[in-house]
């Protein structure tokens, strides 16, 4: 089954991914370099920051001033994480973001209990009460999520009727507050997806809920990430989150669990060349692989943005 | 479409490519090392080592020595790489080692001029005389194989028409000698292929010739390599090349063009995840990936070496 999408939307998370986990102390400048650098690629959607405890994730406590410095390019849409009611009002403070709240669930209840102290049911709870001070707020819902979509290291293999159930819940949730969920996240969030999987999941969704717009956001912890997400478009998917040079994780850390998202650069460039459209200059994103690399001081996982696109290739031959 | 294999071969080639490319000069015990741990993972076929120009290709001075000291497991093979008669030789005198020659052709002209100043009837007239040299001495021949078969630094695009053209070729030379080729290798030797257009160039081949037994050789320069494994399985392709850890390139070195072959430990993780046989026992890959990687003394490319395997996680779940 072949259903490529003639055009893909990418959500680059690399500034939020990777400077909420690299060691180092990184300049507040270096970080808003590199997302004026993304901006000017074509991207449409740039995750910058994430609202969280800067005691916690110390790369994060200048959220705000990473914001601020921003040179706002025209069409770009600056997006920001946020995990509570207290981030959420950090978000809105800060200004300049294109805010969006979800509907968020997990396929693992025991992942909910121990990253969260939440039972399911106490989730769906919290999921009502998230919904309703994004809508009191004026910030528009319409995107479901769901985390740890194909498999969890707390309890094991996911299938595809447990994520069924969740998207069931998901409308449900929506519908209780007149929210029409059209959009559905699934998170590959340990790793855990074949591109097989991927497959049967998405397309079960895809058969039961055929007007939901699915997108993926792929972790590379066993290199996977670019062979799910071909899975992935091979289904009709047409929404990824991906990281430029792979940033949000160091496989050579050698501690188990530590990778990033897919890399966009390597997403980009296999998408281009099967023929289908991005919006994004590759040629400028590998530099911005390569600015990532400078501002972290470590090498990254990402491979075309040493390996090289085709272009030059192509031109100098024949 | 999908016709994913029950079971897959995978002929590791990490000894091979990866000593002959490393720069630091590796005792020959340590490769034996690798090779004979290389022979306890269930592995069916081991390139050993290549017999090159020692003056230009340093680590592989050694190579009778390396294929002295292994200490033969039975049921595997044992391989070599040779390229011309000398090496050929040199192949036979070590002993010990599953010889078997191959018809070579290369999609590409201009890599052919440039890599042997040969013309590509010249080639096909080299490759009759490779083919009568082995019989003469005994080696049987059944295998085809097609260099540059998506794409050439030199030459550019190659259409699924000029490799079906050189598969003909192929199959009139064996006939030519009373050889019946029933085997192919398609080799991405510089790292252009992404997983629609395998998907096209092995349809195509395998409409045309649906005796060919199709066989994937798949450099991981632009990080497509897994994704290309996968379309292959989707078209039914059930042999792999791969390398142990990645080992072959180096993603890092910054310089274009150095890559490792797909990663074995990632190839069989994906196969073992979507169900399918490969005869190795992941862990003891992983092991040797480790090893690898302690020999040759830098990070190498492979991804479940540092993510780990989920056979435990899921022990532990649930």
């Amino acid at each position: 089954m072949s259903d490529l999408p003639r055009k893909v939307h990418i959500k680059e998370e690399g500034p939020r991914e990777g400077f909420q986990i690299e060691k180092g102390p990184i300049a507040t400048q270096r970080k808003i370099e590199l997302i004026d650098a993304l901006s000017e690629t074509g991207l449409a959607h740039i995750q910058a920051v994430s609202f969280v405890n800067g005691k916690r994730v110390p790369g994060m406590a200048d959220a705000e001033a990473v914001v601020a410095g921003i040179r706002m390019k025209p069409g770009v849409h600056y997006e920001a994480l946020w995990l509570n009611e207290k981030g959420l009002e950090r978000a809105i403070a800060a200004g300049r973001l294109h805010l969006e709240g979800n509907i968020s669930m997990c396929a693992s209840e025991k992942f909910l209990q121990v990253n969260y102290n939440r039972s399911f049911e106490s989730n769906i709870a919290y999921a009502h009460q998230v919904l309703q001070s994004c809508l009191a707020r004026g910030i528009p819902v319409r995107r479901g999520q769901i985390s740890a979509a194909f498999g969890c290291n707390y309890q094991g293999d996911v299938p595809a009727a447990t994520v069924l159930d969740l998207v069931e819940r998901i409308r449900e949730i929506g519908a209780a507050h007149g929210v029409a969920v059209d959009e559905l996240l699934l998170a590959d969030s340990m790793a855990w997806a074949v591109p097989a999987q991927i497959k049967r999941t998405v397309g079960a969704i895809r058969e039961r809920h055929p007007d939901l717009r699915i997108a993926l956001h792929l972790h590379d912890t066993r290199g996977m990430g670019i062979a799910n997400a071909y899975a992935g478009l091979e289904m009709g998917v047409d929404s990824f989150d991906a990281s430029v040079a792979g940033l949000g994780g160091c496989p050579f850390a050698r501690h188990r669990g530590a990778a990033g998202n897919v890399c966009t650069e390597d997403l980009v460039f296999m998408c281009h060349e099967m023929g289908i459209e991005t919006g994004i200059d590759l040629d400028r994103l590998i530099e911005c692989a390569v600015l990532a690399e400078d501002i972290v001081g470590h090498p990254l996982p990402g491979s075309v943005k040493s390996g090289g696109s085709l272009a030059g290739l192509r031109q100098g031959a024949s």
